[in-house]
């Protein structure tokens, strides 16, 4: 019963199958193999985004403080929900790669950043001449970290407030397959038509062992990103094994597969938790991940059970806890979780 | 006739297969999985040094800006050869993990720095108290990037200069198992008994998929390479991957068996090169990296036949190259090089 | 009727004659002039601090950002006000200096943290292992930005709190002179006895043309700091005019006398404003800024009679302002602008 | 007799009135005083460059590291001499500024980069593709670290080859004024009719407190690097006290006055030195600064008999030395140093 995160689970065998056949001969090195040619491909058709650059690094977190430098100078304030992943769990890689930039934190009810909040935030941070710093751009996140999504429409509606200003628009998808699954949109309507200029498109959490593609939808900048990599020692040599995972992902659905899994087991174990008295959902459940808090004791029965997952600050007498379902959690695990639960 | 680089090769059986069985079931992410445990145990075996601390990252270039900006505070100078890896071949990266330090370039023949001319650089750089960069550390690499190699001896007489200043030293190994077998050392004689303070040590060249270790002998500043790790996106979540490879590396010798024969390999190349007459050795070859020039036509003669290596700037009339080995270069590859090359 | 900042006034006559003294013939650069050494005797026996270590800059900026990038690690939270000068007005400077380090902001009525939001600010940043930033030093600014001051107890209460972190502690004193003369505590009270670690003990807003010390009670990274010092561009060759402007700034209580004034000033244009039905204090005015909204009607009147002031947002259908009173406002400026806001 | 630097003398007249008429009233701060628009008036009229940008700073490391912060990426490496005020004396200012950028040290007779350095350092460095740092900067030096000067058509050749890779050209003229008036050159002929981009217009060293004017030949970036002064803490807020300076240096021609006496020392100590047997000056003296080695005994004399002034590292059993004659050096200095010379 593993529901710490979704990357405790390993991969599928279509991915161990691919890096097998990458592994036959020899390959140039560094993003020249012939696999990241068909990937960038791939994935441009995939967002039918025919100009898109597209580069390949191994950790949600180098996606992500890559992609926000490139879009960012140093004095630039990164808009960003208070809990977002790169507010609270990159130790400060944002502010490392863009060279001492700011995050500007911005509250909002499930993780989700209100198009007033944001107006708000734009009004007072930037506004005082050289003595701040200035904007510098919007950061979304998609699964949110409270587990909740965006639809297009929504995004839409936040970067449109950001380019009043100019801001260029990230969306950190960790967990982008989920959205996508979650929300029914495709990678067009979720990204570039919904005004987002750079995307982390997440692998790892959705059962690749550690690959993250940041894209670009306008190129003007790849080769910027691509010394940003290199610089940052995000650079494989033997990239071809990267690339191959890529390939196998976006094989026959294969990325959506496991997504849609993975909601449907988020979806098991919220609606069980829903279902009981003694517990309840802290935020909706929009794709994968679960919050709950339950009356003391919980926590005992379930980790005395071999549950595995976050125990948060409790608050208000009640236990606090966050659940991932992953593209390889199973109905017996998260029966058994309930059971366990419920006492 | 893949001579580009060793990183052109793929990884042996052996690793492929540790990766399969790490992928099964649950494990615990950010480091904490079990295999990660035991290498560290192997390392601190294998090194004879109970205390070190090891840090596992993806890239040489990871490796050593993370150990550096850990040794070195931002003001610091790192004394390297100018040749070195991470002065020509980083674009940077100890630049930027360490927070605008300098590199104090180092010349010498054969990719190595000598005495007097560390002692003499020494007493240049940091000599002008507040005004000039500060010593910081000295770096060293082995094997070298001219295919050449310091023993034990040689490291511990540079490190004793260092240390007159107080500096500590690093050693850059992403070639370590093929300069252990070019030299018959130890891992500890070549490490912390000739006054090594951090070592790269790289496996990616010698056949993993992307892992290199940190090792810090003295582990006090073990948390903060941790920080820096993290900060700087090299903490994978899925880390048993990366964990997997080094165990089945250091497992019934793997490493110095593929370095064996790499080293082999490029000994072979260098002999039949030596023995032509229309061709010269132009550093010595100490491992598994071969340095020649030639008389002109041996670049179209060796290319139009299918052969892959670096062709670098000629000089006096002569067309020069480098050639790398890898662990699983074969007999036959090398022969038809030189047939190729002999015309 | 000059109330946009103290910084728009000039210095008193004191100022000019030392630096007509301190012209004559030669002195030696960096630092080493004869004037600071004097300077450096008179602030360690000002403070009751025998070895601080002593070093000027000329702006506030510099100062902070100096002292706080020599107190904290780049991946160190800086705990302070949301509405600190380091905050909001240096363009980012402590993230840059302090090579992207975080401000972790706390929100409190008139400019101050209250201890039970300190608690909670550090109960939340710092407590994630290495996925969060770490916690890295707490920033205190007397007089506040609200116009309020600390007295040494609340400074204490504080800096206990953040000990129990073993965090650092830095006093932003760019109005110290006037958090002394409104609180009557002595610069020992105010620092070192009240925990802080560090001190930006400003000049240029009291009267000097722009000098600030940077004062470490510890002075054990009294060099760390020199070299962070240089390496800023923030080493004057011509030295001795920094210096001379602090030893006469430090003669004669000049530096209390000019902040005595000041206060009086403030504390005329509060009470005044206090006094009147149409407006409001927003702060109290414990120093020599005074915050307040009133009427519409109020700017025109103001700056059509030549009153410069900052206009800051209106709330709730009040125009509201910050007026700065200074070492050389006069009686008759606060009456004209009392005049001008009563219409 | 001080001839360790320019820098430790005062300043003239002229300078101490501009300040005490300066300091009437208030004035807005910040640089947005009423001086401040005359000195970018006057800048502009005097090197013919109508939309030149003009920014004050304190110090020559602070002019220098933004100017070439603005002009280079972190990732550029900026070309200069060896032995450049940036790379040697200035504890690693560029590298911090920009992000952690790279100087590529060129060699040089007397302080001088030939056409054929640059043209081989810009061809390795930069050529290798992502792996290397990239071309960012060519910085040079009037007069230079050696006391020699670029005529213009020396500096029109360097930038020249610089702009067939496009970078942008920086001129620390810490000492401009003196290279002016050694060369005959104007003002624009010295810097954008001969390539220059941005110079560090030097004041300190002339006869100022403590100011430096950046000019950006093309105002495209100005306001970045107003930025980047903010962030840097180099933005005074009583601005009006550099303005002065810069105001009063550029009247009645005061700065070209100063430089040609200083100069006129500087030949007087030169030819004096020359004419013995003894002694013998190790680079040419274009302007203020001498340059000798002499017999042993030589520095027990000079400081014996109070002459201040750097000794070099003693080479060939010689004893070297450093002097540099300033704005107020007087013909007795001189001759005085010169007797004691002799011995």
């Amino acid at each position: 019963m593993f529901f710490a995160s979704d990357n405790t689970s390993g991969v599928p065998a279509e991915i161990m199958a691919a890096l097998t056949r990458a592994n036959e001969g020899y390959a140039r090195s560094y993003g020249a193999d012939d696999i990241m040619a068909r990937v960038t491909a791939r994935i441009r058709s995939l967002f039918d985004a025919p100009e898109a650059a597209v580069h390949l690094v191994a950790t949600g977190t180098a996606a992500n403080a890559l992609a926000l430098a490139t879009l960012t100078p140093p004095w630039g304030a990164i808009f960003c929900h208070r809990h977002a992943h790169i507010a609270e769990d990159e130790c400060g890689a944002p502010e490392f790669f863009a060279g001492g930039a700011k995050l500007a934190l911005i509250d909002g009810p499930h993780g989700k950043i209100t198009p007033a909040a944001l107006t708000e935030a734009l009004a007072t941070t930037g506004a005082s001449g050289v003595h701040g710093v200035q904007r510098g751009a919007l950061s979304l996140t998609n699964v949110t970290e409270a587990g909740t999504t965006y639809t297009p429409a929504e995004i839409a509606a936040l970067t449109a407030i950001a380019k009043t200003h100019n801001l260029p628009c990230h969306l950190d998808g960790a967990r982008f397959a989920n959205a996508l699954v979650a929300t029914g949109a495709t990678p067009a309507e979720m990204t570039w038509k919904a005004g987002i200029d750079a995307l982390s498109f997440g692998g790892t959490k959705n059962g690749l062992l550690g690959v993250e593609a940041v894209i670009l939808f306008d190129p003007a900048k790849s080769w910027e990103l691509e010394l940003r990599r290199k610089r940052g020692g995000h650079l494989f040599s033997k990239h071809r094994f990267l690339s191959a995972q890529v390939e196998a992902y976006l094989t026959d659905d294969l990325w959506l597969r496991l997504a849609t899994h993975a909601n449907a087991m988020g979806q098991r174990l919220s609606q069980g938790i829903a279902a009981m008295n003694s517990a309840a959902l802290t935020h909706p459940t929009h794709a994968n991940m679960v919050f709950a808090n339950w009356e003391p004791g919980g926590h005992a029965r379930l980790q005395g059970g071999g549950a595995i997952y976050y125990d948060l600050r409790p608050k208000e007498g009640r236990e606090t806890a966050r659940m991932v379902a992953s593209w390889n959690t199973t109905d017996d695990h998260v029966d058994r979780f309930l059971a366990l639960l419920k006492g």
